[in-house]
């Protein structure tokens, strides 16, 4: 895409109105779920959430687009409920998500997040890694909070074990997505699962709690749970080709980082599946090797570019977002809600971060 | 001690009844718990417990003593409860228990436990992560059963919170364990917190979760609240004896292994605040080195035997016990239930494992 057509783009990759509207409440709530105590891994947390610079003197780190619980508030929204009544259980899931990442960025080793050091790199292994579980817990007690907005044991505990289910897939994921490296013979399906679980699970998840809070409505609690598996392949997808073809400035990554990374992600996933003759070989030969250097970089993109794996991205990521609504289009809503589910949905097919 | 000495100790080193009377029932919960689902995880898991090797065939390792989810069925028994009742929150405590294990021997990089090697050791970092946060899952998951025995939402929910409130404690302990390092200052009423914390949450609360399953009467939760928190320091302070003078044939680690790895564990913490002299500066200059050597271990073992930490460690330990016994004396019970805490006191004081 030419620099013009990005500017061009630019209105299509703002936050949808929602991701606004809640931001204030979710900041709020996520802010009260870290104070439970004083060690200072609470600092290392508040660090890692973007308020405060690793002195812990407050500062504007980028935000994350809390989708997770945005997701989570609209869903309940969407079929009647108060966005308030949710709030517990979006901020479980950004605290779940958050605690995911301390310790995926340990096990990827990754240095860096958002343009900032991560905490095993700013501390070390051993904190980061409690700093982790220490979220873990916050997530649980931050949605221990929903009884006290009323809601009886028995739904709670039931809302409770969605999320815990959705955590052992994303694990599950988490799992084949280890045992998929150095392999290069992963095919699109078994991409599809790894993904489903591993991102999937969770924004389902968020959808799923949503509006289980909001509605007892058992068709409109199907409809959004086939709306959320479709919007979690689609961010996936988006996210793939945005470790590939993102800019660094608005990803935090160079372009070619998931190359260079050797990861399993869809375009490299279906470049392999679909480059032949000498580009498969090439493919073969660059993979083969310890480490990518940006001559091997440039030529895997150039063989995307012959197999037009952006574009098939793309095109995969819209079918899922046709699916997405069509899957709530037999749901009742209001005409506002309905026009908001279509702008998040273009949204996610656009978004640059 | 001498070996004859050992010898003559054999019988009162052997588990407590209580132990054997509920090990069938801990073993086949445990095994119950370990089935949520089929990715390989769950070998890595079964095989942390002693359950198969490396490769997923049965085997005999040695198993741990259980302490924890035995102390919560004795618990529930003692103030008149029914031990069933309060297994799945004796196997979650287990499963908690081997989570922070997992996590604690990637922290330490320890590769070995129990003489087996640890899971990150066996298979690698990222995955040895991740079967540990499954772990977590799978104790949340086997306390969540406390329902189908019938208990009513409300009570669950308070008894989950229980351990976890036990499990950030932990933590907590954890954290303060990690600050210690290095430092050669640390005043016995700060070890004491650390491991009130760091050990001490976890075996409070498996009494407190047993007994409040079994009772409702506020005087009995009190008297064995004081009870596990004595118990918990007996158990640690004879666990730091052990790392210092145990046996490798029965604790699975070399004589003086807490010294070689500079731990600051009760004898070091005695013997350097009560070291002076030639003494203190030869500590000094030993814990000063990157690495200890036999020679730096028999040195420091030297300076422990004048300061006599040994005893000082055991005369603590004791005092615990008799205030764990002092704390349930006024606690009615069957002649055979005092008999049984007596037992344990007595096995905590002369544990050789």
């Amino acid at each position: 895409m030419t620099s013009s057509a990005r500017a061009a783009d630019a209105g299509a990759d703002q936050l949808p109105a929602m991701f606004q509207r809640y931001r204030a409440d979710i900041a709020d709530a996520l802010r009260g779920g870290l104070s439970l105590g004083e060690i200072p891994v609470y600092d290392m947390l508040r660090y890692y959430m973007g308020w405060v610079d690793s002195d812990g003197n407050p500062c504007e780190a980028t935000q994350g687009k809390a989708l997770r619980p945005t997701l989570c508030l609209f869903g309940c929204e969407a079929v009647g409920g108060s966005a308030g009544s949710a709030l517990p259980a979006a901020v479980a899931l950004e605290f779940i998500h958050n605690f995911s990442l301390v310790h995926d960025d340990i096990q990827d080793e990754d240095e860096t997040r958002h343009h900032r050091l991560t905490l095993w790199a700013a501390w070390d292994v051993p904190r980061a890694l409690q700093a982790g579980n220490v979220l873990r817990v916050v997530a649980d007690r931050a949605l221990e909070r929903l009884l006290d907005g009323g809601m009886d044991y028995g739904q709670a505990v039931g809302i409770a074990r969605m999320l815990t289910g959705a955590y052992l897939d994303m694990i599950e994921g988490q799992w084949l997505d280890i045992s998929y490296e150095g392999r290069r013979d992963i095919a699109i399906d078994d991409y599809m699962v790894m993904i489903s679980k591993k991102t999937g699970a969770l924004i389902r998840c968020s959808l799923d709690m949503g509006v289980a809070i909001g509605t007892t409505d058992e068709a409109a609690i199907r409809a959004f749970r086939s709306f959320g598996r479709s919007v979690g392949y689609a961010f996936q997808i988006r996210d793939d080709s945005l470790g590939v073809w993102g800019e660094e400035e608005t990803t935090g990554k160079p372009v070619g980082a998931d190359i260079r990374r050797k990861k399993n992600s869809l375009p490299i996933v279906y470049t392999m599946a679909r480059a032949d003759g000498a580009d498969r070989r090439e493919l073969e030969r660059v993979y083969g090797k310890e480490g990518l250097d940006d001559g091997d970089v440039s030529l895997v993109l150039d063989v995307m570019e012959r197999v037009d794996a952006r574009g098939y991205s793309q095109r995969l990521a819209e079918r899922h977002c046709a699916s997405a609504l069509d899957a709530v289009a037999g749901v009742e809503m209001a005409a506002t809600v309905r026009e908001e589910i279509e702008e998040l949905v273009q949204f996610l097919l656009v978004r640059e971060r």
